[in-house]
């Protein structure tokens, strides 16, 4: 039996997952989780006029999807004030990730972004044989002039950064990134994950024109919209660089039903404005509960709350695994001295409940 | 403004479309087409359980899909009789195809094909810097020992074949397939593609053991289970070659909705029963309609009829476009000698009822 020839390159990467499912464990465990706070979706659901449309759409599921999917770009071209040409929509921001470094990134390239940062683009970036070049977080917070002066350094042809940040949580000012700007060199594009931005402060996203070069952002339905089920996300950009994405994608990626659902629920701003109230409420929550534990909560303008154990990744990790055993699902950062925290999702009141309770006792576990 | 840095092959690739779909032309003519025949969709639509179970995952849809799809490979490793190391899932063929193709073909590797098989393969291939090479079809059948032959000499990694086979309609016995199997070369990955197998007589799918390194099959809920709008693909090979599709996969691409969707489907086998007894009904229809109309029908073993219009391309394509113009979309074969066909899906009375009435006289436009 001989085995398949695969590239040089495919061969010399791992089978690796970024992320592990929640299911996963579950499986192993025997038992589902009592609280699902750990890959910060939203657990105050969809809009019920997206599920409604979802609902829907399900009957025409027989239907190829529009592989220009016009009505949600027309939507969101009318929801953000740009041109549909200014509009990549994918399988989530993962699936852009990929197509993004497919289209930038050949071997040797070089790419940077913080050591801790979001794991999937760096897996795409490894996937396309590309040099990943890692610069720390200041103070839990990514630091662009930082990440620019590096990608001079290096000649860098994309340099990663999310706003807000995850795993941290922690934001930079709009303007602080704007003028940070001036640091990134000439031909270097700066990717913009700003999946959080919906539960941000008002002025964390930069004000770039949308034609900028230098820039490309990724958006998503998965956060705020509570729709990380459908997989849709968008990039938002010059035309140049959004219009090579035809080059590369699947254009039939992008299910009829995921469509359906993200439009409803772009749509329903009311909604949207409840969750993100609901969301606030429960960061101020995770942030108490911490606080009565004797964790320090780290200031958040997303979905979720890191919150400092106070020792090394091998605590957070022990108080992490408790946690697991006491039916809550919760991740950590992966790299020092992010891994000192575990980062809790904004959940329901009942999700709250079941974490409030388990924690004193994953954390007495952890300290044994 | 600098232009974006894309690679040397990106930048060297088309910004094209394999397929335009049936909506971009819906809003050139600004109405909507009366018969959808042009896609091969399922017109009789997904299983009602199918579609309930769509209904109830979108309140589900905040959660994240379960990265390993366990649920749906189970139920596939079971309906198949293997193991779910031997499944993948992904978003369509088409993803499934460019997960391939990124795996084994890097610049200049050979690839073989039929001039005028699925052009989305073709898409890849070039996506990825491969080199294609085309046998021509034989009495509009897919040629393999000309195609493995083909192989040997140009030293390919890959070779496509789809039996049965589109744009055609067409099959070869399973026997013939693994007969010609003798030709294929060491080391060369036959990609069969079966995205039609549910409706072709039994004995169509090669006796082959699902452990055998020269096959990877690509079958798809889009086809006779009627979920097209929900992408679910999958490839069925030798755990080697399937686990590596871990390595490059988006492990977050399918929506939860649709893997339920898919999962449903699957187990209402009487429901599948009946939508394969429909088509073969319709498609006795398209064939008398068709030679009522002095057209000669192609025997078929999809959910499609290919028309040989007696003449040659730019006559089949203004039959076509005169059939859009009576609001019939359906499609034809790119290449010469197929492209004297038009390619008509198997509708329900009502779709075939629009396409009898339009037919003669898209037919007389055409001549005049």
């Amino acid at each position: 039996m001989t085995k398949p020839r695969l590239t040089a390159l495919a061969h010399s990467l791992p089978a690796s997952v970024p992320f592990v499912g929640p299911e996963t464990q579950e499986r192993a465990r025997g038992v589902a989780f009592d609280a699902r706070l750990g890959a910060n979706e939203s657990l105050f659901g969809p809009s019920p006029k997206a599920i409604s449309a979802m609902a829907r759409a399900a009957s025409e599921a027989w239907m190829y999807p529009d592989p220009e999917a016009y009505d949600l770009r027309q939507a969101l071209a009318k929801h953000h004030k740009i041109t549909p040409e200014n509009i990549m929509i994918g399988e989530g921001i993962d699936g852009l990730l990929g197509y993004l470094v497919r289209l930038m990134i050949a071997k040797g390239d070089a790419v940077v972004t913080s050591d801790g940062a979001y794991p999937t683009f760096n897996y795409h970036v490894t996937g396309y044989g590309g040099v990943l070049h890692k610069v720390p977080y200041r103070d839990d917070h990514e630091d662009p002039i930082a990440l620019f002066e590096k990608a001079s350094e290096v000649n860098a042809k994309l340099v990663y950064l999310a706003n807000p940040d995850n795993p941290m949580g922690t934001w930079l000012t709009g303007a602080a990134l704007s003028d940070a700007l001036a640091y990134l060199p000439d031909g270097c594009v700066l990717v913009l994950d700003e999946a959080y931005i919906d539960t941000a402060p008002d002025g964390t996203a930069p004000d770039i024109a949308i034609d900028d070069p230098r820039v490309i952002r990724m958006r998503t339905f998965s956060k705020a919209y509570g729709l990380a089920g459908a997989r849709v996300g968008y990039a938002l950009g010059a035309p140049d660089l959004i219009g090579a994405f035809h080059k590369v994608r699947n254009h039939f990626g992008m299910g009829r039903v995921s469509l359906a659902g993200a439009q409803a629920a772009l749509e329903d701003t009311d909604y949207l404005n409840e969750t993100i109230e609901k969301i606030a409420h429960a960061r101020t929550r995770i942030a108490k509960i911490a606080t009565m534990n004797g964790l320090r909560p780290i200031p958040s303008a997303t979905n979720f709350v890191t919150l400092d154990c106070g020792q090394d990744g091998t605590f957070a990790q022990k108080v992490l695994d408790e946690l697991g055993t006491l039916g809550i699902f919760a991740r950590m950062p992966f790299v020092a001295p992010q891994n000192r925290c575990i980062r809790i999702s904004c959940g329901t009141d009942a999700a709250l409940d079941a974490f409030e309770a388990a924690l004193p006792q994953a954390l007495a576990a952890a300290r044994t």
